[in-house]
C-alpha cells in the first residue's frame, strides 16, 4: 500500500456511479433486443421518442452563428454585462420581485449552488433541504466540510409537510443562528414536486418569523433547474413576487441553469442571481461571488451567454425560441401525464407530481427493485427511497406501458 | 449601514479591476485618436496586426462542425475518456515522463490550480511561488484560506534564482511537511521567463533531497498555460522526462489549458494531469479531483474537448492546426525580438524573457509610470515591481516603437 498525497479533507471513497453503470446496461440492451423493446430512463436530459438528444435547433442556429471571436474571447468575471442584465428577466419574466437583485455567471446551476454553499454557510453547518434531493448536494457540501441535514418533503396526504419543515428549520436556525436552505421548485427532481404559492407562503411566514431575531441569517437557495418546463405560462414564476420587500435577514438566491431551457447541459453556463430588500447585500453578494468565481473557474462560457442575450434582445429570435421550447415541454406534459394515468389505472403509487423531468415512485427496497426492472429490460434509477422515472428521456407511447411493469416488480 | 449576510471568511474588499480599467481607456483612446497612434499592451491574448483577436480556423471549423447534440450533452464528470487521452498527448508530446499519469478535465488552467491548491493543501498553509507571479494565484489560494509566499524568481545576474528558492523550500517544508510549488513554465507570465533543463534538475535535486524524509508530501504544479507558444519544436516540453521515477512523496500535477494553444479562452477547458511514480497515487489524485469537479462545476464544456479530440485523431486536421499555431507562434516570436531589440537599444532593463505572451520591465514605481505611459497613448499593466507588456497584442512594428516610449516614461 503506498502513502497518501492528498491532504486529509480531499479523501473520498472511489464512488461507482450508478447512473452511468445503468445507462451502459442500457445501451448494451438496446443493442441487443432493439431500441423499441427497452425502456431507458436512465438519462437527465431530453430525449425525442426516436431516442436521441434534443439539442434546440432555435438555440444552436444561433450559438454557431457568432463570430468565432465572440466564442473565443474570455467573458468578465462576473459575466457579460448584457447576459446578467438578460438572465434576469429571463428568470423572472413577468414576476419580478420589488427588491435588488444582481446576478453573477456561473458554470450550470452547479456553480451557483457552490456559491450559496461556499459563501454562506460556515464549515461543520448544516444545509437544509428535504428528504427527497438531488444528491450532488451532499456532494457540494460535504466537499467543504458542510452536511445536508433533511425534512419530510411530503405528509402522510402527499401534501408539503410544512410542519417538518418548520421544526427542522427553527431546530437548526436556533443552533446555528446562520441557515442555508436549499429549495428545489419548481418542478423537483426528483419528484416533480413543485411549491404551490400558498406552500411558498407558509415557508417564507416561518422565515419571517425567525427573522425578528436580528442575529439570525436565513438563506435560500431557489434550485430552479426545470422552471422552463413547469407550467402552461409563466404562473410556476409567481411565487418570486412573495420575495418583495423581505427582511434584511432573509436573503434570495436563485440558482439559474441554461442546461435544460437551454439544452445547453455541456456548455455549462447559468447564473446565481440574489433578492434583497437592501442594497448593500446585493452588493455584497456580488463580489463575494466575482471573488469565488475567479478563485474556482475564473470566467463563464462567453459563447453560451452570448447566445442567450442575441435570443434574449430580438423578439423575433425570442418568439421562435419560446415555440420550440413550448413544443418540447408539450411532449414531456403528455409524456408526464400518460405515466401518470397509466400508474394510476395499475395502482402504482407515486409521488405527486406536478411538473419536469422526473417522476418518484417510493418503495422499500429500490436496489433490488431497479434489478428486476432490469431484467424486464426498464432501466430507472434507484433512490434511497425509491425509484425515478425520467419522463424527459422516455416516449409517451412507452411512458403508458412503464407503470404496469414497475408496478410488477414491486410485488 | 445594513448587516452582512455573507459567512465571514466570504468578506473581501471590492475590487477595482485594473486590466479592465485600463483596457477601458486604451479603447476610449483609439476612438478618440486612431488605432495606429495607441499602443494597447493589455490583453493577456493573442490580438492580430489590426487589433483584433485571433480565433483559430482549423479550431474553430471543427468546433462548429460539430453535430450539435455533440456540443448540448453533458461530458462525463472526468471529462470524456477519448479527450483525457488525447489531452495528455498534446501536453507531453515527444517527452512523457516514464510514470503513471491520470487527467481530468477542468475549466481552463485555474480549474486545475484550484484542484492542486484544494486537495493538496490544508488550511492556513503556504503556497511557494515566484516573486513575480499571475496574481490569481493569491485569489484562489486566499479564497480557502491558504497564502501565497514568495521565493526570489531570479538573482542578481538575471539567472532563475535557485539560493531562493531552495531557501524557501526548505523552511515551507519544515514547518508543514507539505507543500506546494506553483511553477508557471515554460513562457512565466508575466516575465516570459522558462526554467532551463538544467534549471529544473536542480529544482527537483532539492526536492528528492527533502523527499527522503518520508514524512514530507512535496506538491509540484506546473503551470503551463502558455506552452504551446514557447520555443520552436517540442525542446521547450523536454523537462516532462525528469518527472520520470520520482520518490513516491513527489507528485507533480500538470495544469494544461486550452485557452491559448486552442484560442478558446472563453470555452473554458483544460485538464490537470498528475505524474507520479505510484499508480495508487494517480489514483487518488483522478477521485479527489472528480469529487472536486462534481462540487464546484460538475463537468466540463464537452464541445470543446470534442474539438481537440476530433483534431487529435486526424493526421490532416492535426497537421493544420499545427501549422496555423505555427505561424501565430512565428508571429509572437518576431514581436518578442523586435521588443527585446529595441530595449536593447535604448538602454531599457528587461527581465530575462525566453518565451510567450509577456514581457516585464522592472521599475520603482510601477503605477506611476502607467500613467506616464497612458499620457503618451501606451497602455501596459502595473505590476507590484514592474510593468507587463503583452507582445501577444500589440504588432511588431509597435514592438519596435515602445521601448524608447517606456524608457522615456521611466526617467
Amino acid at each position: 500500500m503506498s502513502i497518501n498525497m492528498t491532504a486529509k479533507h480531499a479523501r473520498w471513497p472511489k464512488a461507482n456511479d450508478v447512473i452511468f453503470g445503468l445507462a451502459g446496461q442500457a445501451a448494451e440492451a438496446i443493442k441487443k433486443y432493439g431500441k423499441e423493446n427497452v425502456i431507458n430512463s436512465t438519462i437527465g436530459a431530453l430525449i425525442d421518442d426516436k431516442g436521441d438528444l434534443i439539442a434546440m435547433k432555435t438555440v444552436y442556429e444561433q450559438f454557431k452563428a457568432l463570430p468565432n471571436a465572440e466564442i473565443a474571447a474570455y467573458s468578465a468575471i462576473a459575466g457579460q454585462p448584457d447576459f446578467l442584465e438578460a438572465v434576469q428577466t429571463a428568470c423572472f419574466r413577468d414576476h419580478r420581485p420589488d427588491a435588488y437583485t444582481r446576478a453573477v455567471a456561473t458554470p450550470g446551476g452547479t456553480g451557483s449552488i457552490k456559491h450559496a454553499v461556499w459563501n454562506y454557510t460556515n464549515p461543520g453547518d448544516e444545509v437544509l433541504t428535504s428528504d427527497w434531493y438531488w444528491s450532488p448536494y451532499n456532494t457540494i457540501t460535504e466537499e467543504v466540510d458542510r452536511k445536508i441535514t433533511n425534512y419530510k418533503l411530503f405528509n402522510d396526504k402527499n401534501e408539503f409537510n410544512i410542519e417538518s419543515f418548520k421544526e427542522k428549520f427553527n431546530e437548526l436556525i436556533k443552533k446555528q443562528k446562520r441557515l442555508l436552505t436549499i429549495i428545489n421548485t419548481p418542478a423537483h427532481n426528483p419528484t416533480g414536486y413543485s411549491l404551490s404559492d400558498e406552500d411558498w407562503k407558509q415557508v417564507l411566514d416561518i422565515m419571517k418569523e425567525s427573522a425578528k431575531d436580528k442575529d439570525n441569517r436565513i438563506i435560500v437557495f431557489v434550485d430552479s433547474a426545470y422552471i422552463d418546463f413547469a407550467g402552461e405560462g409563466t404562473e410556476r414564476r409567481k411565487f418570486f413576487e412573495q420575495f418583495s420587500n423581505l427582511p434584511e435577514n432573509i436573503l434570495i438566491i436563485v440558482g439559474f441553469s441554461m442546461s435544460k431551457g437551454y439544452t445547453m447541459y455541456g456548455l455549462r453556463s447559468g447564473a446565481a442571481i440574489c433578492i434583497s430588500s437592501k442594497e448593500e447585500i446585493a452588493e455584497e453578494f456580488f463580489y463575494a461571488c466575482i471573488h469565488s468565481g475567479r478563485a474556482n473557474w475564473s470566467n463563464g462560457n462567453r459563447g453560451a451567454m452570448a447566445t442567450m442575450t442575441t435570443i434574449a434582445n430580438d423578439e423575433k429570435l425570442l418568439k421562435a425560441y419560446e415555440d420550440e421550447k413550448l413544443m418540447y415541454k408539450t411532449m414531456l406534459q403528455n409524456r408526464a401525464k400518460a405515466f401518470v394515468e397509466a400508474a394510476d389505472k395499475v395502482g402504482l403509487e407515486l409521488l405527486p407530481y406536478r411538473d419536469g423531468f422526473f417522476i418518484s415512485i417510493p418503495c422499500d427496497n429500490p436496489m433490488e427493485a431497479c434489478q428486476k426492472l432490469v431484467d424486464q429490460n426498464v432501466f430507472v434509477i434507484p433512490l434511497k427511497m425509491g425509484l425515478r422515472f425520467a419522463v424527459c428521456a422516455v416516449s409517451e407511447e412507452k411512458c403508458k406501458k412503464a407503470p404496469a411493469l414497475i408496478k410488477e416488480a414491486l410485488k
